[in-house]
Order: structure tokens, then C-alpha cells, then sequence
């Protein structure tokens, strides 16, 4: 058995780092369970990026580097061979509103021709596709339901509808074995920033953390829907673990996240690190990135989450003790 | 001013008697409202299909034979005079079922090439793209409504949820100013069967008044949502004509139609044509057809339609009537 993992756009951003700890837990596992149901050994692990994977010593990683929306590379990194394609590639929600071209290439166009690699003749692997908040957007309940309308206010939410519905189309016609997995935003992502709208979710704990002044570019008042690194990495193979059939007549599952506004993650890192730290957030609101952030849920519905045995964190307090736990950065060691 | 209509896939099938009616109605009209507001003559209509249409006399009508998914021919029948398309080509749900490649093909890719024509420097025509039943599925509620989820259970409806998408977003992002018309079944479609799963809404219907034996494929109980082809005409033009800030964060209008069973159609034929005319129905499930039929909504909510001014058809014995009167069948002759 050998999961292959198509990952990450261009440039090196945001899923990078998810990718890499993706990795590390899949070699830490040993095991993922096959369309069977069975346990089975992972033998070998395909990191497919524009950049190249760093940092791995394990033998049973093959770094492979190329464009995502190859159709020729695809063919190659995706065999018989292929039990299962985690594909966390993508434009992110900044950059694909400022290249809409680069957007639809990588996050619409190269996500059917991975799932035309999955497809070919004798493959079937089990592909987990990476969805997200920005799929909703419009009027929203306070709390989105799995039954509320997808109204997507950014070209990356609507490419990443668009890749739900192909998920959802290619598992019914048996083309695939596809599950969806709406994330909220990742936070505390590590690194650096991105050009996500979303990266300032992550930045305004991260870089104060690390001395480093950040900017909040929305109103302390905003909501988002957020959810660690950790407990993503953890979902996302969760999520892969799950037969079709307790799957029913959709793919697609929302994970659980925790509701917080802006002004109560501040409020965390101070509790957590300290009013020094905090003291290096400059809040200067940005009306394009407000608008997308503004169009995002700021909750959904987590029972069937639940209900398929996928959690979430238990609050932000922890989620920032985790990021200095795994990312020891400069301020607070 | 010259309103392009951008028809049909392949082969001649549902859509060609519409886009026949669509054009003759127009040039009936003679006018449009531009993307100002106002009334706009009509100058040009190209009629563009895999199959010539025929019979036109008027001047302003130019007939092109071609394929939809050819980009260079797209570009040359959309031009910087182009004020208006109507894209009514795809390839029906039990064929885009049957073949899955053909239906990608007309039903994505074609669409998404005709959008971008529309948004080449210079041009921004009003784009109504037509949308179906189909992109619901999965459980739903009694009444679908406007903010109920999409889960189509078809490529077709899947196809037809992804151009929505598309139409959405490059109405948003300024390159179009889309609307996206969700139209019932159409009931009684003029011409003949064709592979589309709701193919014997019509057939029931029609071949009986034309004294030809007809097959009901699904249960007397099954309910459907229909809407007429004079009354499908009307809503084409009376989408279009609707100004873009009437249409808020979304450019999708569920159609009113009228929610009846099999049964009620059956009991309304033999009120208006007889117990004679009814005989000639032959009751024969197809387990194909039920399934993808059974998916889609019995109806749904019509508030948003009516408060933009588009109304339904009053009941299926009007419907049937006009059909006669339309269409002149020789049973009842």
C-alpha cells in the first residue's frame, strides 16, 4: 500500500507546513485502513509539490516535484499502486481573488485532473479533498447547518465548492472513493504569512509570539470558525478512516471548530504569554480582506461531525499552549 | 444591439424547440432592456447549435452550426456587439448519466468556455444560463427553499450546480452580469422523446394527444414541478430583463412551477382530451429513471420569483390546453 499525498499549489504557502506534518504523522502511523475496511502498511508516501519537501529522511517518502495541473505528472504519481490521495494543493483565498486565472488552473482545473488520475482504469483510491468556510457566504444563519446553501462570495470558495461537487459526482458514479472535509481556518498556522485572508488568524498569535509585530487587519468584533494544526492533521486522517457507506448520499462533512472573535483570541494570548506580547498586535482594518473574512460563517453545525467521531479543540487557550508546545517560538522560550 | 443565443449541445434534443420559440419571441419583441435599463432594438440574433435551426426568415436571425466547446468559435459569435446570451445547450440528464465524458464536456466545459468569450476585454453581456431541478437531491424538505443545500444525484445536476457556480462568481467579479434561471420540468414539451429522465413529463402528455402509445417510466405517486414552454419562454425573457441590483448576493432564481403527481397529470389530460387519450399510457417503471427523477424536489419555494415579478403557470389542465393550442396534436385535431 502506498497513499500518495498530491499536494500544495503554488507558491509555497499556507499547506505546506499542514503537508509536512501530514507526512510525519503518516510515517509515526505505520498504517491506514484500505477501501476494505483492513489496516494496511503504508509502504511509501509521494509528496507532490511545486517546491520541494524538506527534511525527510524516512525511505519510504518520495519527494516529487512538479506542477499539480500536469496531467502527464499526475498520471505518473498516481498508479494502481495509489490506496490513497490526501489534496490539500491550493490557491488561497487572497491570491485567488488577485489571480483569478491562477485560481481556477490550480484550485478548480488541477483538482479535476487529479480526480481524472484517480479514475484511470483499475485505480480507486480513497481521496480526501480539503474544503473550507469561504464556500459559504450570502445571509447565513448564526449557526450553519449542513443543509444550508452553499452562496460563496470569493472565487476560492466558489473553486472549492466546485471541487466538492466533483468529489461528491465522481464517488457516487464509483469513480473514486472521495470524502470532503470543510475545514474551518487554521489557527495557529506555523511559518510565515500568506496570502490567505484568512493568515492574519494565525499571524496576530504567531508573531507576537515570536517578537514580531502583526497586523489585524478586521474589527476585534469579527467571528471566526477556527481549528489547530493539530487537530486538522488528526482529522484529516480521521476523515480517511471512515467507510463510504456511514458517508450516505453526501461526501461532504464540516469539522468541528471553535466559534471565537477576534477580541477573545487577543484576550487568549494575553492569558496564555502575557500583555507584552499582545502589545505587538497593530489593528489596522483592510476593507478587502474584511470583506471576505466578513462573508465567512463564524459557526456551523458539528453533529454529524460528532456523530462520525470527528472533534474539534477544546478552546483557543489550548490551541495557542499547543502552537508554543510544537513551535517553541522566540518570545516565550 | 445584438442579442446572441448560444444554444444546444448535441444531439437535437430538449432545448432546440426552446431556443426555436426563444428566438421567435424575440423577434416578436424587438426589443431588450440593455445593461442600462433600457429598451434596446434588437438587431442581430445568432443562433448558434450542433444542428442548423431551420425555418427562420427574418433577416436579423444568422444561423451557425457548430460545437459549443469550440473556443475559436465561441470567440467569433461573441463579440464586443454582444448585449445578451442565453445559453440553454447541454446535454440532458440521462444522457449526461449514460455518458459521462460528453456531459462534462457541453455541460462544464463548454459553459465555462462560453463565459469566458463573455468576458473578453471589452465585452460583458447579460448571460442567462439555465438551471434545473436536478442540482437538488439527497433528503430534502417538502419545499425546497432558497437557502436549502445543493446535493445533486446526477452529473447532469452536478454539471448544471457547478456553472451556477461560475455564473455567480464572474457575476460577481464583474466580468458578466449573469443570472441563473432554475427552471422545473418542462411539461408538455413540443417535438420528440429525448434522453433527458423527465423526458416522459412531456411524453405522457404528448404522444397519447397524438394518438401514439406513450411509456410512464415511474409511479403514479411520483410528484414533479412543472412549468410550461410558453411559460419557460417568458421566464428566459423576464430573467434577462431584470436589473442586476434586484438580484442581491445571489444570481440564482428558483422558477415557480406547479407541484403535481404523475396521477394529477394523467387525471388532467383525461379531463381535457378524454378517457380514449389516457388508454394509450403505458405503465412501466425503469428503475434508472425513477432513481434520478425521485432525487429532485416536488417543489419549491417561489417568494423570491414572484417579488421579482416571474410567475408560473395557473394549473396542468391550462398547460395541457395551451400545449393543444401550440401544437395542434392529431388525436385532437
Amino acid at each position: 500500500m502506498s497513499p500518495h499525498r498530491c499536494g500544495r499549489g503554488r507558491p509555497k504557502g499556507g499547506s505546506s507546513e499542514s503537508i509536512d506534518k501530514l507526512a510525519s504523522r503518516l510515517l509515526e502511523r505505520g498504517t491506514l485502513k484500505g477501501t476494505d475496511g483492513g489496516e494496511q502498511r503504508i509502504e511509501r508516501i509521494v509528496l507532490l509539490d511545486v517546491v520541494p519537501a524538506e527534511g525527510f529522511t524516512d525511505p519510504r517518502i518520495e519527494v516529487v516535484t512538479g506542477d499539480i495541473a500536469d496531467a502527464t505528472l499526475l498520471g505518473r504519481v498516481v498508479d494502481r499502486n495509489t490506496s490513497s490521495v490526501f489534496h490539500l494543493a491550493a490557491i488561497v483565498s487572497g491570491q485567488a481573488e488577485a489571480d483569478f486565472e491562477l485560481g481556477m488552473r490550480i484550485n478548480l482545473d488541477a483538482s479535476r485532473l487529479l480526480l481524472d488520475a484517480c479514475r484511470a482504469p483499475g485505480h480507486r483510491p480513497r481521496v480526501v479533498f480539503t474544503s473550507s468556510v469561504a464556500v459559504y457566504g450570502g445571509k447565513l444563519p448564526e449557526v450553519v447547518l449542513d443543509t444550508t446553501a452553499l452562496n460563496p462570495q470569493s472565487s476560492y470558495g466558489a473553486q472549492k465548492a466546485i471541487g466538492e461537487l466533483l468529489v461528491n459526482d465522481y464517488s457516487r458514479k464509483g469513480f473514486i472513493d472521495g470524502r470532503v472535509l470543510r475545514l474551518p481556518t487554521i489557527s495557529v498556522r506555523p511559518g510565515r504569512p500568506n496570502k490567505a485572508a484568512s493568515s492574519f488568524a494565525s499571524g496576530i498569535i504567531r508573531e507576537p509570539l515570536n517578537g514580531i509585530e502583526a497586523v489585524c487587519p478586521v474589527a476585534a468584533e469579527t467571528r471566526l470558525w477556527l481549528l489547530s494544526p493539530r487537530r486538522a492533521i488528526e482529522s484529516l486522517i480521521a476523515g480517511h478512516e471512515l467507510q463510504a457507506e456511514a458517508l450516505g448520499l453526501s461526501r461532504t462533512i464540516n469539522l468541528p471548530g471553535i466559534s471565537v472573535s477576534v477580541r477573545e483570541m487577543v484576550d487568549a494570548l494575553q492569558r496564555v504569554a502575557g500583555a507584552d506580547v499582545v502589545k505587538r498586535i497593530r489593528w489596522e482594518r483592510d476593507p478587502a480582506v474584511e470583506r471576505i473574512v466578513a462573508s465567512w460563517p463564524g459557526a456551523w453545525d458539528t453533529a454529524r461531525a460528532k456523530s462520525l467521531g470527528l472533534g474539534g479543540d477544546a478552546d483557543f487557550d489550548s490551541v495557542i499552549r499547543a502552537h508554543i508546545e510544537d513551535e517553541k517560538p522566540a518570545a516565550v522560550r
